[in-house]
């Protein structure tokens, strides 16, 4: 159903699913998380990130499974070795800009054949009904993570080296565009139904800058992407970017754009689902909180966008304090909707 | 020329002024905070906040002045006493829902008479053609530091409390209110030609989150000003909102609204200036950087909303890392600019 929707179909109630639905509010991931040692054993053991990726549907049912995987994989790839410190996030050695040379696009598919594997077990695993979805960081937002070495408030580090010197910035960009094009066709090949391009840190760009780091590495990945595989679908989700959502659409191809919890969604029925399918927008934290401020949130989305083309998910991954019964709710909640949008 | 473009006329150049353009990348700013002691000593020390304003129209010539102070001395009149720890930013007792009626808002422009006092001693101090500007913090970004009792990320902890109790955040909004029209009416009487109402942390808010706690707090401040001071100037500031900056002009009445670096300047030349001046928007990284970062930024603002009402800014605060020498290259280029928008 979530394809179909990909494919220019409306449906409802919507297909959901969930950003980080594998995760650590689930009591099953944080027992499989202990067995698997460091998270990047859990990412590149296929049998354990199947099993990661299996979990949510099995609880949930929901009509769409991701690979469960990190966007750090692909710099870990090109050498730029990642390590996911406990309570701290993700942790790289700052990339210079004086080192491009060391990095090799064409090694990350081949490196990372753990994960495409992984992608082929979850599928053959998978109901019939179920989509897949693959993804990777976009490469703006996978930049702000090799230069700064970590996530920060603002992703300051890499703004800045992209306003100091452009030139070098956008062979840095152009490294990651050729991977990811690469990576994501591994996964398609593997049975992946699409591909999702998480762009977590688009909102810190002003106009000119999110035009050049995040539209048009977009546009070239999926026009890469598509050269070999016509039939690709995408969902783009530049967090934070709605003021350049509907210029981001109509430039990158997509199929689908996310969209985070802060939008105006009578604006977004109105300007974007005439032209794309849109996904999300549900605060997490109403996830947290449940009760009538879930239900609240839950109704909004379904009444505003429901007689469009609508993927429901949050706006963001879950948070590890979500009461896994409170997903319940939410699940019920969506497939219960009769069609008054 | 800043009261006249909020007064609704157009002029080109455009007034100027920054965003914490009293801060600690001017040396002399540096000096006199390590004379003062502690931030609030400065704050609350009439001579030392009006030497503090001044330093930047000195040495720049600024079309406005903006008083010296902060957003959580509110807070702090209430009460709920506020440190400012070197390097950690403001640290506050958090605020639990509970203790809500110890929070008296009568007393806070009595308790700020020396903020008050520093008003009078500023204008009195500034050259006739130079705006001086008061400002508050918004309801909602002073409650998320009194609920958390500091910055977090993503000011989890006060949406989490306003979704799980919304009458009593109610309630605590509503002191705000109040304590802010009173401490705003007493900045207005004392001199400031306009306010400033900084929201700061308005971009974390789902739709209808957003209209409750940001733009119904905000009415309710213009309107209880303005039934006083009927020819209060008001610039709102909610950052990080610009999917809502349309409805917020709209039902607040402020004469103009901050916009951060991050929104489309075509969108907002086409439907915000026709209703409304507009305050921003140049990436504070662009002064940081300074060189062609910097003309590209400047140019592409004046080009595109130098027709309509602006008032050139920054899109948040100028950062301790800037150099000087890069805002008076940005204030001569304002400056030099002709009519091409």
């Amino acid at each position: 159903m979530l394809v179909r929707v990909l494919d220019g179909h409306q449906a409802f109630p919507p297909p959901i699913w969930m950003m980080r639905q594998a995760g650590r509010y689930l009591p099953e991931y944080r027992t499989l998380r202990q067995k698997a040692g460091g998270f990047l054993d859990l990412c590149y053991t296929p049998e354990l990130a199947t099993e990661a990726t299996l979990q949510p549907i099995r609880r949930y049912g929901f009509d769409a499974a991701i690979l469960f995987s990190d966007i750090l994989v692909v710099p870990d790839a090109l050498g730029q070795s990642v390590r996911f410190a406990e309570g701290e996030g993700p942790v790289l050695e700052p990339l210079s800009l004086d080192r491009l040379d060391d990095l090799d696009p064409t090694v990350v598919g081949h490196k990372l054949a753990a994960v495409i594997e992984a992608v082929g077990m979850i599928r053959a695993a998978l109901p019939d009904e179920t989509a897949l979805l693959g993804f990777c960081g976009a490469p703006w937002t996978v930049a702000t993570y090799m230069i700064a070495g970590r996530g920060t408030p603002d992703q300051g580090p890499a703004r800045k080296a992209a306003l100091l010197d452009p030139e070098r910035f956008a062979r840095l960009i152009d490294v990651l565009v050729a991977a990811s094009i690469d990576y994501l066709i591994r996964q398609l090949d593997a049975g992946a139904d699409a591909v999702q391009v998480f762009d977590t840190w688009a909102g810190v760009l002003d106009a000119a800058e999110f035009e050049r780091w995040v539209i048009a590495p977009m546009r070239a990945i999926v026009q890469g992407v598509r050269a070999k595989r016509p039939s690709a679908r995408f969902i783009g989700f530049p967090k934070g970017g709605f003021g350049f959502a509907e210029r981001y659409v109509a430039q990158t191809g997509v199929n689908a754009i996310g969209l985070d919890w802060t939008v105006p969604l009578d604006v977004v029925r109105d300007s974007l689902q005439p032209q794309v399918a849109v996904q999300g927008t549900l605060d997490p934290m109403r996830v947290v909180v449940g009760g009538r401020a879930l239900e609240q949130g839950i109704d909004a989305i379904l009444e505003t966008l429901g007689a469009g083309r609508l993927i429901f998910n949050l706006g963001h991954g879950i948070t590890p304090d979500a009461d896994p019964a409170h997903v319940a709710t939410m699940v019920a909640r969506v497939r219960a909707a009769t069609a008054t949008g």
